[in-house]
């Protein structure tokens, strides 16, 4: 048989949105690699796949450091993508798994940055985090001819407050430890009425906040919290 | 039994794109709505659930007219939106689907907003076209601290060059009728090396242009084609 590497996002968290051929592939693996936050720690995306899992399927976690350090990082990806490389040099059936979509945000870019595009690889694609938050929150993203853009909150104050002019709806993703200047920032645009905050969406754990306003400026946020902007929608 | 609406997001065409929820949904659905481009015409949008329908589920294909006139457009959604209501109240398990995802850029929201947010309705994610479209063409879109926009090319020369200059990663959707006037600005940008054309991505027609300096100004394309930029990332 022939080794092949499938590069499969989870989609948002809940395990039933993952896509159809992404659960068929993880049922007939060989290795799956799974990235985990902390070492040794638990993999967010390996619990979201684990349901569709072969019992015959080997799982290997990997720990990609946060560090600042970016030669750390680059060791690591390194390493990652020659043990994919030889396991499907093996002939074995290889996937990788990656929170929302494949090619968004996501630790396999760098990956596939060191692979090129060889013929034994396929990337499935998955549902975004900001795709399952609208759902959710049943607040739209653009439609028609309106834009979008999709902003880490770690953008200078200037680069947020040109997205947040310029387009019909803006994503802002990573708030964690910036809330109070992104919902400051939110006030002084007059748009705070037309924002949502939510937190873990599709997961147990999931919260949503309506009205930014009262949301107080310290709040303890999880990890995964994202404010949905759209100008044309009031809640 | 309660009724209740789900809008369900199809994914941008493969049938096994769609997520493993909105597969079971579909499964047990009394009644499901699918828009067609074409009144009598065929449904993209049904031809990807097809397989996932059972037998007892009675299908409604609806036209949403095309035209520029907005009121003969609102009355097609406000019948629409009571035709899904009045089945709801019957305690029917219905259906709405969309291709993509269901918030963006999709017929469902101009529903959504002649509901409001009733108990009885779940919207479901699904992947959208651009991520799709990254997938195969294992172009990347925005990572880490970068930022991305999805912009129609019916925006205007200035909204598209100002997003082309604010953002490193571009989805320009809509291109048909449009590629030469967004060649020759991805070449007077210079971007033109870092940008792909992918047309009816993940359908049987799928085709996809990677030397976009080679594509005829006058080249036919088809409905669903989608240029993806990239500043950080050359072909």
């Amino acid at each position: 048989m022939t080794g092949r590497l499938y590069a499969l996002g989870t989609g948002p968290g809940a395990s039933d949105l993952i896509t159809v051929r992404a659960a068929r592939i993880i049922g007939k693996l060989d290795v799956l690699f799974a990235p985990a936050g902390r070492k040794g720690g638990d993999s967010l995306a390996l619990s979201i796949v684990r349901e569709y899992l072969s019992d015959t399927t080997e799982v290997r976690t990997c720990h990609f450091p946060m560090s600042a350090d970016n030669d750390e990082k680059a060791v690591v990806w390194d390493e990652t993508a020659a043990a994919l490389k030889h396991e499907v040099e093996q002939g074995k059936q290889v996937g990788f798994i990656t929170l929302g979509d494949s090619m968004l945000f996501s630790t396999w870019v760098f990956l596939l940055a060191r692979m090129g595009n060889p013929e034994w690889l396929e990337i499935v694609p998955g549902v975004t985090s900001f795709a399952a938050i609208a759902s959710r929150a049943q607040l739209p993203l653009a439609m028609e001819q309106q834009s979008m853009a999709v902003m880490s909150c770690t953008a200078s104050h200037q680069e947020l407050t040109q997205a947040l002019r310029s387009h019909d709806c803006v994503v802002l993703m990573k708030v964690y430890g910036r809330f109070a200047q992104i919902k400051a920032l939110l006030q002084h645009l007059e748009l705070i009425d037309h924002a949502v905050l939510m937190a873990e969406a599709t997961l147990p754990g999931e919260q949503c906040w309506r009205s930014l306003d009262d949301v107080p400026d310290d709040q303890k946020l999880p990890y995964f919290s994202t404010i949905l902007v759209n100008k044309q929608w009031r809640r």
